[in-house]
């Protein structure tokens, strides 16, 4: 008996279709969490901003900061993609 | 006994039905967060305005910074999309 | 023996039908997202409307930006949709 | 023994049958969310009407504002189900 | 030993059997949410004219507005399975 008998799930997939599920997986699901936290951390300034407007500058420094580490990981998922899709 | 026995489940899809679905995947699963993240971050800018009409130049700004960054992202799943239909 | 012998799930799916079930899911999964930020948008808009309808022009104003965001991302979908309908 | 023996679980889906499943989901799930989005934003609405009904012109206006960009994205569910089953 | 022999679980979906499930999806699934949209809004309505029965006229005609738009994406709904079932 081989290595592959009792296997419950087999999927064929030529290798450009992989790729293509590949990329489309990696944007997908690796943009979810970075988008999600953009929204959540600028909706707790825009809390923070109308509880107390003169904090603005100490707000909208961090929000940008929290920003811009939160979009480089969406940007690591589309680097990610654009690998799958033309590198490999 | 050959290679396939004993495989319960299996998937045929060729590169061209693959490159469909991926895109759909792509465009589809990469839209729900930045929508989401939109949503939030614009509905906590409304509660912001509305509990503080004052600070409308602090938020209005801030906001627009957030939903641009989050737009960024269903940009990337979009580009991402349009890349596996037309250039894979 | 033959090669699909014991295989207990098979699916096997057309390039066409591909496109049907692709295209179907770029737009349905596409839209779920957008439709709710619209809904968790304007409703926060409403409550902070009725909490303080003088801000009526600064909340319309940001609603209806934050409104624009979130469609475009749903016409992102529609647009992918029709690209593997009609392009791919 | 032919082909077909012991296959516990097969789908064969032709290209036509793929095209009225697609449509189906293009329409029934790309509707939940509209019509969540038009439940929850009227909702809110209501609730804002019931605490300051002086509010109403401000409201209503914008009320309708967002029904109609949300039931925008359930009107190209509708699209593209009716693409899938006519046109593709 | 005849072809049915060993088979726990075959579907095996022609063209008409596809249509069948296809239009019992897209109004069994599409018909879940503008029902809860219905119930979320009329339930909200219900909430203001209990604080606030003065508010009836306002809350009443916005309230079958909300209504008549969910209800429009059920329709939606019902249209597409009429199509599922007998055009295509």
């Amino acid at each position: 008996m081989n290595l592959l008998s009792y296997l419950p799930f087999l999927v064929i997939l030529e290798t450009d279709g992989a790729k293509a599920i590949g990329a489309a997986i990696a944007m997908a699901v690796g943009g979810i969490a970075p988008a999600l936290a953009i929204g959540m951390l600028v909706g707790k300034a825009m809390e923070a901003l109308g509880r107390n407007p003169e904090a603005r500058a100490a707000i909208q420094t961090n929000m940008i900061l929290g920003v811009a580490f939160a979009e480089a990981i969406g940007i690591y998922a589309l680097l990610s993609a654009l690998i799958i899709a033309f590198v490999i």
